[in-house]
């Protein structure tokens, strides 16, 4: 499929801006190993990490929600796109 | 505390490897929500990320029982390892 | 509030169905820590019962979706429905 | 099999007395359906009964940890007792 969603520049920014925090906390997490640091120490911080992915997760899912299942629903097709967030949703929160 | 932890070569590379590739994934997450990519592949995405950190998390949990918390145990101070090791395994359960 | 929602009496019926049979495993657990069965055993159990409870939040959740979040979006007021949906979904998948 | 476990009386009492409760809250949701409540409040309800599954599973894991498995490390025998709880740590942190 070549769906794709148009998300305003604002929120993108946002959004890229804690992928960027991310990403570097999961640098920290590779120098921690590299330094032998205390093994509790970094689960502590990989369990920061997926809390951080997961809020960034629950922000493209709310927006999801709010336009594309919105639109769904609006113009009759709503079925399969609850069907998709529903399926997504037990994924994610599996993960 | 300065705890530290000695990990052989081997699994330290491993890891940092691992962890070298769930950055990748973080990167791609970025661009992917540059490019205005679909929502739900988005969400797919990170909850694969989120599922290899927890591999990475229950790795070392496993080496850390088995060497930091079994060796306190053996000289007869398990007590405490074993509170620190639930307390991180719920607050890693959780995230 | 004094929401309600009906569900189709077959639904309903189903759903009281599978409670009834996690309620038996409950018991079960009771008697299991009753007899000093093995930890891991009712571990596995409890496991189990938490599984079975998040299909049936699941599959509330998804009738919900369909139902109340599709009605009041097609009526203009998706925006407190869809912002509650978001905030049950994260209460739900953290527990 | 015939593993078991001996748990002091007063801890015993305790976990059935947590776990009559749950069995009630689970009778409660049958009553909320049949009462056709609202998804919302039975969502919620059903978070509450999850997070003290997990609270019962969580001491019991302590339990055994302190237990079993520390008695398995002093006598030599820590890795497969190791390789058990980790095995339902992670069905259990995802249950």
């Amino acid at each position: 499929m070549d769906k794709s969603t148009h998300r305003c520049g604002e929120d993108k920014e946002l959004l890229i801006k804690r992928l960027k925090r991310i990403e570097g906390q999961v640098r920290g997490i590779q120098k921690m190993i590299e330094d032998d640091r205390y093994c509790v120490d970094i689960l502590v911080q990989i369990s920061a990490i997926n809390a951080a992915m997961k809020k960034v997760g629950f922000e493209l899912l709310e927006d999801h929600t709010q336009h594309c299942v919105a639109d769904a629903i609006t113009s009759g097709k709503g079925d399969e796109s609850i069907a998709e967030l529903m399926k997504v949703f037990q994924q994610f929160s599996k993960s």
